[in-house]
């Protein structure tokens, strides 16, 4: 079996080797511009672990992993759009380096470019792995829909929430990990639970990333602490708060919520210190742990030996208690 | 063999059974009102015409060929995003009816499904029928690269401008008889005779659609006359006109392409007036009927008897010589 580095290189290899020297240069550039920024490389990762758990051949797999990577990039390009976010990974988005106009035309060149490396499989996969692909990519638009209505929709749920992180960041983890499994000629049921074991690991792995915005060490997390309590980000610390918050707390919480003006660092300290008040870190803790026992234990009914699936589950306790 | 009211119909009515009555409401309205607008369904047809062409199964090919009108919508919805279009067969575009976030997300949705369509092809069919849907859709962006590259760049040949439209307009209609062809059992050679006739005529086509925009009566036209001339696009008409003004009409021509304030009315006028002393009308006709012959010259080679040939040649014909 590889190790996760082996599977990192050869990822980073076949990304490298993708070509986009093409004319005109104002579509190719943003894609290999959004590529080169980096990331955790996590969903073809995902795809090599399960295409090895099950004793595939991982080149079998390369190209099909690279084309997840590159819809989730082309994801990420739209969204930055639909966010005006100003920087991705502490470089400008590819709409404030180029424009807008170029951003959505590259990341719908991008979402096609994705189609032409997902398709690279044996024609025996291939209208079963593209009908996974289809889905799961219509499921994230839901999902980013879902998440720009609940930005002005006040009446979110935390069921609600957890529906649309699912959507929007588990299903693709999920099928990542079904896909690897299908190629490596895993039966349908073992890649379906796979599948399952991907999106709680997901739904647990959001919710760290929820924790980690506010708890984060600054100076590991790579990004502003802080970023989705001045934005008001409807996340699952948040709407626990407004769940949990009476009194005085609450008053507080809405008084922070509906300020226009205010210095960013003390909004972030007078939240926190509410969410302290609240104990919702532990509340998310809990919640993130359950759907991670839930992974674990659907993982548990994959009947491979206990050997083979160290390195993914290794490699999923990673995610979950990561501090980046 | 089908007519082409017949064809017509089969793809109203199947475009009428795409079911996007699904949550979220944000993502799914925007589609059907897209592919509600109507439009002449050119793309649709060609793939069924190219079918029965071959003696195909029509069947076999109707949902793939609403695939690419669904394609063909999308690029329209997220186009009208970059035109800053306010207006699609008269109607709203999306992002003036909701909001340009929404049009972004709900164009990404729809490429999605265009592919989920264009997959309903047999299975040996699968692979040839999404490489030639990737590699038009490719070429397609670049069209619309190219095309919003001329916007500013001072420098475009007729050349440059005959590959542009050559990329946003022909090679669609070229894909969707070759696919039609395929589909219907041709062999590779006559399915790429077919592709080269549509490129062919579709450049026809689109030089028809910049004559039209000038010359075309108003009252049947369905669009603002002249609103080429009033953005100063360069179409194969103003382009020909500074490639042959010289003295007044070369200064006058310039004065209106840089006047910042003007009435349209007048501007179309003194244009079209310029237009008619070069004599750039006919000029375009010529180019026109060029591509028009050298398609109709490749149809021929097509080994397929006369008669089942007229219904297609008589469609292109009506293309070439609409009057909307």
């Amino acid at each position: 079996m590889y190790s996760i580095q082996e599977l990192q290189e050869r990822i980073q290899k076949e990304l490298a080797e993708l070509s986009f020297n093409k004319q005109p240069i104002e579509l190719y550039e943003p894609i290999k511009y959004s590529l080169s920024l980096g990331g955790k490389r996590i969903r073809p990762l995902l795809t090599l672990l399960a295409c090895d758990l099950f004793g595939g051949d991982i080149n079998k797999a390369l190209k099909t992993s690279i084309g997840i990577e590159v819809f989730h990039n082309f994801t990420l390009l739209h969204d930055d759009i639909m966010d005006k976010a100003p920087l991705r990974r502490s470089k400008p988005t590819v709409h404030h380096k180029w424009n807008q106009d170029i951003a959505i035309l590259s990341g719908d060149a991008m979402l096609i470019e994705a189609y032409r490396l997902v398709m690279q499989v044996d024609d025996d996969l291939l209208r079963k792995i593209l009908e996974i692909f289809n889905d799961t990519a219509i499921l994230v638009c839901e999902g980013q829909q879902w998440d720009m209505n609940y930005e002005t929709n006040k009446q979110v749920s935390i069921q609600n929430y957890l529906e649309m992180i699912s959507l929007k960041t588990a299903v693709l983890l999920a099928a990542s990990l079904q896909i690897g499994a299908l190629i490596a000629g895993a039966d349908k049921n073992d890649a379906q639970l796979l599948y399952d074991y991907g999106k709680n690991l997901g739904i647990a792995f959001q919710l760290q990333d929820d924790i980690l915005d506010v708890y984060g060490d600054k100076d590991k997390f790579g990004k502003q602490v802080g970023g989705d309590i001045i934005s008001n980000k409807k996340t699952y610390l948040l709407l626990k708060a407004h769940q949990l918050a009476k009194g005085e707390n609450l008053e507080l919480l809405n008084t922070w919520i509906n300020k226009i003006e205010f210095n960013p660092e003390e909004k972030v300290e007078a939240v926190a210190s509410i969410f302290n008040n609240l104990n919702v870190k532990e509340e998310a803790k809990v919640e993130m742990q359950s759907f991670y026992k839930k992974a674990m234990m659907i993982f548990s009914k994959i009947d491979i030996p206990h050997e083979r699936k160290t390195i993914i589950a290794t490699f999923a306790d990673s995610l979950i208690n990561r501090e980046i």
